[in-house]
């Protein structure tokens, strides 16, 4: 039974992502792109942008992996088969006649397949880019697990990036150092990969391919359909936090207890957070007082 | 008659840029740099901030090309020469006694046969982009486009990149994404030349490099003389825009007749313009109210 | 006695910077960031960000480097050894129970041992670069002048970026030319390094090495005695820009002498200031007007 499992997970690791799973994420990431407002009506007054934007959105990963390696920028314009694919993705999502395509997606079902599949590319990216970063310095770990996060979650900054470029985003420092639900999960699974590359995790790298998969897909789709925003990692990192960050906390509260008195009562996040806004706030005072 | 022809193009495609017309280039670049507000100031505040300035605006293409392709970007340096020669054309157009240069260059004669061999320049930085892109990528035909472009074209995007970052340019959408006139003129070259090397075009290169330059030096001396700020490209953009994206809306037109009737009295762009806006400032209304 | 002086600036150019000078290099780094208002309690909110900052602050200058030679810019992630030290440091400075650390390095004895170190990574730094860079050029005597700069003195040109990326940090075009008095001390160490490196400068390189850094660490120490900001270069700089960009002057103040009459009566650069921002002024003006 071992060995049936074994061969399916084998087989699930030797999927090739061309063409299928690439159109999936081809058309979540234009349909994310044609969501923004204003979107549509950019695409009609200045197509060369937009489909630069679309470029960007669908690439974003593989272009962000080439700035941290300082790669030619442009070596994704070379697979011309997978640039014409994106291109033709977006020129019928944004000119189909009736927005045919926009309508189809909407049916939930579409939207479910298409969400779940561009999931599985984003473990074959992470293991893509650990892979990659290995062959530029052995054992750089700490190399590996950024280039693999950058491959799988380097879109969103990419876009940012852009945006802060055209003047349409005004960033908020709040803002930019809160990550998202997917650039937390795929530094978790950058991390899981570096190790098992590494030899310090002893399990197979099909089968975690395929168990990391599966969750990866297994959270989207709930997330899906139940509209939570986000799969929550608050108790996991505020365990984390509080074992890292918070054990300070209790000398200072020994010496200032009447202060921080109610700190205790609920979790290390909740609590941490207060304290630190204040001081927070006592500081820009401060700045304030001394300008 | 035609090996007469071929004789005067072939000796024309194998002028050397430098000195000459590498002096106009840094001359126009320069001087465009002066006229702005501002400059002729700061350049006597802070000469090496200005000599900066006018390195970006002298050498922004190549410095962009490698930006795109990861090549040392301090390759320009390396060519101590030219650079030796463009702050030469710096440190004079600034800091000669009475303002002599600016002066003599405002001498039309002289302005034009700068800016006419400026855009000689041009087409021999076209070629060098698509050929050096070549090297990378066999066939990687979309990278020889861009990188063609980019060094064609590409000092205005490194200098408003510098002044976004100066802080003395705020960007706006619209304004970074209208491409300028040598922009769409460079961009359109880069295509022809790359055909012309992948051998869809059967026309010998040098023949194209004098065509090319012929119709960029004509119509830049023409727009001076004129005074119209461009050459239009509407008609043929609007054929193409409506081709490639125009179509769509007979279907839509069909449905919402009464709405759009008055859409098909003029061309093609001047009609998807409004349409565009209008739906653009519907979606910004929607977004502050659900704000 | 003279084989005495050789043998200790030879024993001094060959020593260690890791792991004491390292330390002491990312000691003062991540000291400066906590001092920021606001970093201790964003280090609480987002350790994350923080460790990230700390590591632009600790490897800023390499990381310039990379991006000038288009290098792979994580290559600093992948000296382990030296990641970990700056991250340890980064978590006792801002994590450690009762601040013990910084209250500790506010002690001046400390403060001043850990400043002096400091500037003699910045010698080493600089030498790295110009040798780094003269094994890419030969004889390009200007990108080793740039690249030695960007090491030594490039983390606070990163970081700038980093604050314009996190929308805390409006540019200003005054405030972003205007170098500190480090990028100024390091250009010129750049510069003294590349003419030795080019044998222009008959002095060995440890010599040169031992009295540049000696010079670095008395002048830092001096003001952090005398709490003066900067050890002014003023009279040095004056000289130099009366020399190179003031003599222009002498011919317009012929022409219009009643307007500029008071311009010699103090140094170049007081006067020169007043007329440039007058000028500076006057364009300004012109611009509302025309708008």
């Amino acid at each position: 039974m071992d060995s049936e499992w074994d061969k399916l997970t084998l087989a699930f690791s030797r999927t090739s992502m061309f063409p299928f799973f690439d159109i999936a994420h081809y058309l979540v990431s234009v349909m994310a792109l044609k969501r923004q407002p204003g979107a549509a009506a950019e695409a009609r007054k200045n197509p060369l942008s937009s489909w630069f934007t679309a470029m960007l959105h669908c690439f974003g990963g593989g272009i962000l992996s080439c700035v941290l390696l300082s790669e030619p920028l442009l070596r994704f314009l070379a697979n011309s088969t997978n640039v014409l694919l994106a291109s033709s993705i977006w020129y019928i999502i944004f000119f189909c006649p009736y927005d045919l395509v926009s309508q189809g997606y909407s049916f939930l079902p579409v939207e479910l397949l298409a969400a779940g599949m561009k999931e599985v590319t984003r473990t074959w990216k992470i293991v893509g880019g650990v892979t990659h970063a290995d062959s530029y310095y052995k054992n750089g770990w700490i190399v590996m697990i950024a280039v693999g996060w950058a491959r799988g979650a380097g879109g969103s900054v990419i876009t940012s990036f852009e945006q802060l470029v055209k003047g349409s985003w005004k960033p908020e420092a709040d803002q930019w150092l809160k990550m998202s639900y997917p650039a937390k999960v795929t530094l978790l699974g950058s991390v899981i990969f570096t190790f098992q590359h590494t030899k310090h995790l002893a399990i197979s790298r099909h089968n975690l391919m395929f168990v990391y998969t599966m969750f990866l897909v297994a959270t989207k789709i709930t997330m899906m359909i139940t509209e939570t925003p986000t799969v929550s990692f608050a108790p996991f990192e505020d365990t984390l936090s509080r074992m890292l960050f918070g054990w300070q906390q209790q000398f200072s509260s020994c010496e200032k207890k009447s202060e921080t008195k109610s700190s205790f009562n609920g979790t290390g996040s909740s609590t941490s957070k207060p304290i630190a806004d204040a001081s927070d706030k006592i500081k820009k005072k401060h700045i304030k007082k001394t300008e």
